[in-house]
């Protein structure tokens, strides 16, 4: 099955994408990496997703601080180990690439010099955009709601920007148990801004077997439909709603007339 | 090695995407989709990456013209085949989803009932950021430069807006033999928004056997470099460089500090 040489020496780490959940849509590259790996570090929801070899070390944080999990990783390699730092999504959007190249700057010296890579995944608003239609086939902006780690007033800045530039907006980390409000904020925010037919999806756990799917508009939105694994996507004024074999959807034209 | 069920019935049509380039980055449902397809449909450089099956149909296109490849592909629907539009990248990002949708609203009245859905893959962008380390790792957007489906404008509206709320920005279609003005105009623009020592990545056919990377600042990039196989990427004034085991990365934190 694996017919590609993979590059996985002892003493390295490899930061890899599962994905939006299924197995079909984890890439071949992030499988090798899996299975070449001597330790899996990562979220214990994300490895849970995954069959271990014999031999292999899970290492499963509880832990949300993403910065630790990092640093624990880049000891391991230091020990000699192949490590696989485990990412839902694609780690390069909001997930753990960036917060292991943090952890180097912020870390010991050696570890400025090891052997560390990327391997990307699908990332969720690419599996929502699929089931939606083509909400993001023009211009598009990806913005996290997280205030953990940056100011809200940044987050406004941002969404502000966002609606003056027309783009549409795929919303991250839209709220959680101990973070329901930034997506009504941001709600408020994008009602004074844009059209109230501004279409509008909620889409939770694609992929998974619990996957919805709510298509609305920014009138009538119901802001708290939001949870930690729900992508919003907000439309721009160009986005079009269509029904297609009895399902509703919704894209964006590639062409855009002059004004 | 296909061990899910493939929902790809007679007079059906599937959007796939085939990722940057090299198959292990290719999801198992893309695979799986074209080896299921009766008729594939695509610009040709795209066909040439699949080896076809015994008795599959290839309709490749010289024609850059997404739409009437769309409309292609629903014609083939309706007379019964299993019709596979093949797109590079993820489908659903600057590429033939959003083509098909827009062929079916504006075409036959039959087209409206045909079962069409798209199956993601990855992007250019986020091959190129696996590559450079971690730019995407905080709030970004994605622009198109190509100026041959919307008004230049609209464009400079949305570069603005993207220095505005002080995005990493990907541009796609920086240039093009026809069309080499639009990313020395773009770099013009950031160049008065943006400081100088701005880090820029010039990603070209990542994925690919001829893929090359450049690492510059927005003072030093020289626009000429980027052609129509180029992703461009433009740092936050929070984007960082590093040296990790002798090769020059750049990363966006994830945390960003109260001003």
């Amino acid at each position: 099955m694996i017919d590609f040489p993979v590059d996985f020496p002892d003493g390295s780490l490899r930061i890899i994408g599962l994905g939006p959940g299924p197995a079909e849509w984890m890439t071949p590259e992030s499988t090798a990496l899996l299975a070449a790996a001597s330790d899996l570090v990562g979220y214990k929801p994300y490895l849970d997703r995954i069959a271990p070899q014999p031999g292999q070390r899970l290492h499963a944080s509880d832990n949300r601080v993403e910065i630790d999990r990092a640093r624990h990783a880049l000891a391991l390699a230091m020990e000699g180990r192949r490590v696989g730092v485990v990412s839902g999504g694609d780690p390069g959007i909001f997930a753990m690439a960036a917060a292991v190249f943090e952890a180097v700057e912020q870390g010991e010296p050696g570890w400025a010099a090891l052997d560390i890579k990327v391997t990307p995944g699908l990332s969720a608003m690419q599996a929502a955009a699929a089931r939606i239609g083509a909400p993001l086939g023009h211009d598009f902006c990806a913005i996290s709601l997280s205030d953990n780690l940056k100011p809200w007033a940044l987050i406004e800045r941002r969404l502000q920007a966002a609606c003056d530039g027309d783009f549409v907006i795929a919303l991250y980390n839209p709220a959680s148990k101990a973070r329901p409000q930034p997506i009504h904020d941001a709600f408020t925010l994008l009602r004074r801004e844009k059209a109230g037919e501004t279409p509008v999806a909620f889409a939770r756990a694609i992929g998974r077997k619990d996957e919805s799917l709510v298509l609305t508009t920014l009138t009538s939105a119901d802001p708290g439909l939001a949870d930690m694994s729900t992508l919003v996507l907000i439309g721009s004024s160009a986005t079009r709603s269509l029904v297609q074999a009895g399902r509703p959807l919704l894209y964006t034209p590639r062409s855009v007339r002059s004004a």
